[in-house]
């Protein structure tokens, strides 16, 4: 289980670091990817809840939001089309029993997976230090994810939320918030001199805190759906959607904060 | 019935008419008005279904989105921290079953009436003619729905859609169409000059049609939900929602016309 996550991610992690030092297309295309794989089994977790989501409407607009990220355009008509274009095509298809809840399901995997992925094409196209965020955005991201694990595996003893995330303990929650500060700290090292202490601690400490709350909300929704994983794509991994819970919340956390804060 | 239904129209309009003229604060609380009724009673619609949105949070986001039409800010950061926000809420009160249908339907309502009718706040925030362009959007919107409404009762004999709305007739939406026509001329003529006869047409055309799909869609998610009206609040008009469904579908679609053909 350990030996096959680590192969997976010993191919991934280099790929991805590739494609966001590339930008532009080949990365708009990885996050394309991404949304449409985990939006997918989004909707097949609500399926198994018996619902019927639009699927390929709901990724076809996920992805137009993730373009209209990538060229700065404004999302509000995309969305707007949307919303009622699947009240017309279930009007159209005169299936009524269902209709509020399948239309809700389609729309609350849009926003919760395209939506929000979006904020990493956005912080992609920031002007000037985009790639150099990105790479802060995804290694604090990964080095919380995979800290908490391994914190939590050796040395967690006192249960977190056990209702929710039965196996998520103290120490590993702590452990993922030390990794997100070593991570960043790593970060400014390597490649962002810029970055003042002072934003250090505070992008390591948002960062630690909302990546694992991402985390934890979408524990809530699988727990919720009474399934484990969402998906099997990536063996050790679990799903897409598991892989890229925590960037879900990070991604607009660290937009927000650069574009206010810093 | 039918006289209930005048003497509310005999207030009403005056006073939205009069609200429009103002602009700027009045007529944004006559919108935020309209929202939180309408969105409560859509709430209180899902509720009979057995889902428990979380009303105060979705009421509390659709009312900042109409304020940020208002202000011509973006509303994409008050979206996100919303999704956000109702998945932490869900966590912190640890209540997992249901999670997803409760999120789910708070975010259809949201999206439903409070990002649509941000839409006729921006209208009215158009440069120049915004004022004579939201006075064109309630006067067709109303003809159409009340064209529809009389000439059905009078003419109906062939049944339109009887499995989502058995009461409208092929007749009554032709004197729908016809409604959305003079209604546009109408405006035309008293307050409108500029507007080409082109336009004219297109506009009625437009709205004739959208206004009625937005009614449509209404009664679908009425009918999946098993009620008639949305509430009682206007004597002779069903609830809030019911009066303004059209609406709903008519400003996003006169905003974009005007803002891409005009």
């Amino acid at each position: 289980m350990l030996s096959q996550r680590v192969v997976v991610a010993l191919f991934g992690i280099p790929l991805i670091l590739f494609l966001i030092y590339l930008g532009s297309v080949p990365f708009l295309c990885l996050i394309l990817l991404i949304v449409t794989l985990a939006l997918n089994e989004f909707y097949n977790l609500v399926q198994k809840h018996g619902y019927m989501p639009f699927k390929v409407t709901g990724i076809l607009i996920a992805m137009i939001l993730a373009v209209a990220a990538y060229l700065n355009i404004d999302t509000r008509i995309f969305f707007t089309v949307f919303i009622m274009l699947l009240l017309l095509i279930r009007l159209y298809s005169l299936k009524i029993e269902g209709a509020i809840t399948d239309i809700a399901m389609t729309i609350l995997g849009v926003v919760y997976i395209g939506w929000l992925l979006g904020y990493v094409v956005s912080l992609r196209q920031v002007p000037l230090w985009g790639r150099e965020y990105t790479f802060l955005l995804f290694i604090t991201t990964w080095s919380v994810d995979n800290s908490a694990y391994i914190v939590g595996m050796n040395m967690g003893k006192h249960k977190a939320v056990p209702k929710i995330s039965p196996r998520k303990s103290v120490e590993g929650m702590i452990g993922g918030l030390i990794g997100g500060f070593l991570a960043v700290f790593f970060s400014k090292w390597l490649f962002l001199p810029q970055l003042d202490y002072i934003h250090c601690w505070g992008i390591g400490l948002a960062l630690g805190i909302i990546g694992q709350l991402g985390d934890l909300s979408e524990s809530l929704l699988k727990r919720d759906a009474n399934v484990k994983d969402t998906g099997s794509l990536l063996p050790g991994h679990g799903g897409v959607l598991d892989r890229f819970d925590s960037l879900l919340f990070t991604a607009p956390a660290l937009y927000y904060y650069i574009k206010f804060l810093l």
